[in-house]
């Protein structure tokens, strides 16, 4: 089983969090794919530029300026430092953007109706499952930071929960792949206030339940809508669950409707 | 015969100088490898964060925050530019740092009697062969920056000079290896003003002699030095050139004493 785990930036901010996520990860057996977020350090870098950050709907408006900071800090600070990390705790790792050995290209968003700038979206089919096998079979952990290219010069700024769905695909291609979004919840929740409403395991039906109910948070829901297209796209199973549970079965399971 | 190539911060702070040559790098036939310098943005990003430049002898004094600097801009934001500008062209490169599958493992300088901060030094045989050989078998283009790591999980700021003799000492225990130093001149030069007097083949013998005269600038002695010694580590030749040259034979040619 490939694991592809994705963690997000409240993950990367906290250096002991990233610690303890770390030496777990790295603990972990089996051919395995880290996806990191960003974190807030572009943000703080941006401002103390003084370049504004933009948010449009939770997405960071990506102009020129903006993507130097953002390959910066993803491609550079964030993503090194972790594979350094990683190298300590005997995991060869090894860092990646999307323009590295072309592993994900993307197409940059249409301007119309909102105009994101230097901003991708990422067809799954775009992984290089050719080169993410050589590396998986030569024992190496690819550390992806969700920043890609468009192969015609111009690196793109991704969602990096669009940029672990997609290599997730990718890798079903070359085997059965489990994917892993780690975050600062035990899972989804009934009741976020009540630690005994996680929910064990959920299908596309369950889901279609939830929102109708208004339980799922807004935040939630298109890390689900995505889990579930990777599902349909390949992937055996998805779990939500805390970063620190990772390594262990904890969390919320998505599963295909039976 | 794998070739390494070097470029300085010339031509990376120069567009059109880098367009070229990235055109020129990605049209050379066979396995090749390029390893780029820092150039003048982490100075950029440093004044602009209010970080002092110090430099040593022509080296930056790296404290933590230089570290994250020069991480951000060599290891994310050139690295990153080069590896999509290649890809443009046709050329799979795939970027890495040292820390990057162990590539390259560096110790940090004795703080006496200079303290660098953390600033690294490069033993030759810590480089991955292995994966350099898998890597160049796939038909994959490394580039390397100058940051590596100590395996430990703190990253190093490395000299690129060194970092191009290392990678090539590695290359030549995989096959048949040339290094190649490009930059702003198009060659040694007996009189700096006069295109004519470049050196078209120079041996550590008429090395020595060429530093008794004075003729050789005090900055090529470091790049003549490393180069020997790399020679007299097992590379076949190396090549001093212009970057304009690259993937022609101008230029002067290091060759070891018959």
């Amino acid at each position: 089983m490939i694991k592809v785990v994705k963690i997000g930036g409240n993950v990367v901010d906290n250096p002991e969090a990233l610690a303890r996520f770390v030496k777990a990860f790295a603990a972990m057996e089996g051919p395995k794919i880290l996806v990191h977020g960003g974190g807030k350090e572009a943000t703080r870098l941006s401002g103390a530029l003084g370049i504004e950050t933009k948010m449009i709907e939770g997405r960071r408006v990506t102009d020129r300026q903006t993507l130097d900071v953002v390959t910066e800090v993803y491609a550079g600070l964030i993503n090194k430092r972790i594979v350094a990390m990683l190298q300590a705790e005997g995991c060869n790792a090894i860092g990646l953007s999307g323009a590295d050995a072309n592993m994900i290209k993307a197409t940059r968003r249409n301007p119309e109706p909102i105009d994101y700038g230097f901003v991708g979206d990422i067809d799954p089919k775009e992984v290089n499952t050719e080169v993410l096998k050589a590396l998986l079979e030569s024992g190496l952990t690819p550390v992806f930071c969700a920043i890609t290219h468009d192969g015609k010069g111009t690196l793109l700024n991704c969602n990096a929960d669009s940029v672990a769905s997609a290599v997730a695909r990718g890798a079903s291609r070359i085997g059965e792949t489990e994917l892993i979004y780690c975050f600062e919840q035990p899972g989804v929740m009934l009741d976020i206030d009540n630690p005994d409403s996680l929910v064990a395991t959920l299908t596309p039906k369950g889901f279609a339940e939830l929102k109708e109910q208004g339980v799922v948070s807004k935040g939630m829901i298109p890390k689900l809508t995505n889990s579930f297209a990777a599902i349909a796209g390949g992937i055996s199973s998805v779990i939500i669950q805390h970063a620190d549970a990772i390594g262990t079965e904890k969390g919320t399971k998505l599963l295909p409707d039976d």
